[in-house]
């Protein structure tokens, strides 16, 4: 209903325009045929000709995530019958791959596919759009952002922060741990571990000893083979064995509990979002949300089929984190949560909203969905 | 990829038309303007007004799955500037909730927005394209569909049977089990119990003694409160209280084994679409896709309040199904699809691809999801 609503006030506002453009393209034109097409071109049919490149934070050569941003791109340009014609860029092409909120805000870029939580050091509030530590699962990112009011919050902050609007355009589930050249037996063994990861974790690992930095993907495994670092995670199986991780660390942890359910997303300059028509507007939206169930669908295809190839190799060891591990890692992400709200008046805004939801989506999830998933995954007995 | 180049490929095609019907509407005018103009309808914009009536097999009233019609008809209309309009109709106003198949095989309706299990009846291969008894889980379910090849096998099987073609719009998550008047302790239990529920489940439950009816939404609640049946299942927290279960059955089992995930569909006779221009197919496409999306949150976050209403109604209990009832159910189900696989061909060849995917995405699902979904949904300890 709302989404008809908001349709109809846009396309009456575009209306006028639309119409004058059409009788100016049409002046030279006389006759019963000409003023029926000329309707027709009023309607909403006179639609400018723009073509934008996508840069993202990707490798081209990891076809998942950088594919949501292929996916988000080529279904603008199909929906619109090749008018609004969008291209995506992997990570390095025209902008650095952890400058692509900045390069979107400074104007310098019309859109990009990132993180969010690749630019905590502008504001921890940018952590929401992708994840948190022991926060929300795919759906449950989903229903905050789509229905509990999530996405809504973070666009307002976007434009107070940013001058950009951002959609969810991909996830990619609950990810792994990583890939760790030595055991962790205790929370005792993380301390001195120098490791990539990304987002909040880093400040949550740096509470129990850990050295972390951030890395775009395309130089993790440089990082880890030459021992610049001892530990990574990036995604999953599937993303990993193209990074070729075991063959340079073999103990591959579980599960990511920094980002269950990560969502990749998609920014806009503010500038160029006010200049789209409405229509452009409402196809950017669905090509979003179709970049968005397309790509979990493809890490749950690919994860699947890595997994099998992982589980056969005598040299990867799967291990799940230890509790004390865990609970450690969770007590410190909520101390830093709450250090977070103490600082920085926009993150404890939404952190309290967040948290509420948090708890009671995870008691839902707790009944169907796990019992089920318990039961289905178990071991044979 | 793919997508450019069948959108390519049709757009070719589809543009010989296009300008012949452009340079026909533009005999009478002469002039640059008018040819600039024909340029421009000549790509894709001198597109036909369309108006479909949309039946679905919901009752108004359950607004998160009659939403999914609601979202995918309104998300046609505005991403075609309204000249490809849809409206979704209630159960019953159009067609029989549980007959809009037929309907749309009939030539009758161009469209439908149902449960492909509702007809069993008609072929097993129905059920793929719904859920089955201890079958996937939403994510797996979209994974198998779109990823695994799923959607195209099923594609093939409606054409064929049907002559129509159908897309995913929605999805409820794993089910509850459903309310029943007395208590499940065991196997024994279910001897002589009539239940509403609906798909295969009828035959899986058949087995275990269990005499099933298979009611619209809109009929259940009076049945079960004239005692016309002893225990149904419909959805989940939110629809079931719509339906005011609980004022009638106290015993809320959970988890509904036979749909772990269902898809909910939009089913179009080929006929109809085989019409429509190939900017119109993208259109539904990406219609389809919001849809399922959108109503897996709406699920998602509605049924959270509604759980957290019934966790503090008094005369509500909340009970796992014992592990003999679960056992039990799933050798049935097994059992049934080898017994549906020895008689319809069609079925056999879906089931064993169905099958192996089945298990290998189960144990990927196993590790890191089931991992952190355990800990974060585990009771305070």
């Amino acid at each position: 209903m709302e989404n008809t609503a908001r349709w109809d006030r846009r396309r009456f506002l575009g209306a006028a325009t639309a119409v004058g453009a059409a009788a100016a393209g049409l002046a030279a034109c006389t006759g019963g045929a000409g003023d029926d097409l000329a309707g027709e071109v009023a309607g909403e049919r006179n639609l400018p000709a723009i073509e934008w490149d996508l840069p993202t934070s990707w490798p081209a050569s990891l076809d998942t995530i950088y594919g949501g941003a292929v996916t988000f791109a080529e279904r603008v340009t199909a929906l619109t019958g090749g008018r609004f014609r969008i291209s995506a860029r992997e990570g390095g092409e025209l902008v650095p791959p952890l400058e692509v909120l900045q390069s979107v805000q400074g104007g310098g870029i019309p859109a990009g596919h990132t993180a969010a939580y690749y630019y905590v050091g502008l504001s921890p509030v940018t952590a929401f759009g992708t994840a948190l530590p022991f926060g929300l699962t795919y759906r449950e990112q989903n229903a905050w952002l789509y229905q509990a009011g999530g996405l809504e919050m973070l666009q307002e902050f976007y434009a107070d922060t940013f001058n950009l609007i951002q959609f969810p355009a991909g996830n990619t589930g609950a990810q792994m741990g990583g890939w760790f050249n030595r055991q962790v037996n205790s929370v005792a063994d993380l301390q001195g571990l120098r490791m990539r990861t990304a987002g909040l974790a880093a400040q949550v690992l740096g509470k129990l000893g850990v050295t972390v930095q951030t890395l775009p993907g395309a130089e993790i495994f440089q990082a880890l083979q030459t021992g610049a670092i001892d530990a990574a995670e990036w995604v999953g199986p599937y993303d990993d064995l193209k990074l070729d991780f075991p063959a340079v660390a073999r103990n591959y942890y579980y599960p990511g509990w920094w980002e269950p359910g990560p969502s990749l997303e998609v920014q806009i300059s503010l500038d160029e979002w006010n200049r789209l028509p409405s229509i452009y507007q409402d196809v950017v939206r669905a090509a979003a949300r179709e970049a968005n169930v397309d790509m979990m669908a493809r890490y749950d295809f690919q994860n699947t089929q890595a997994m099998q190839e992982l589980a056969a190799n005598p040299n990867v060891q799967l291990l799940p984190f230890p509790g004390d591990v865990m609970d450690a890692a969770q007590n410190a992400s909520f101390e830093l949560f709450d250090e977070l709200s103490a600082s920085d008046a926009r993150f404890r805004e939404i952190y309290g909203q967040w948290s509420t939801f948090r708890g009671s989506i995870h008691s839902w999830f707790g009944v169907a969905e796990r019992s089920f998933l318990d039961y289905a995954t178990a071991p044979p007995s």
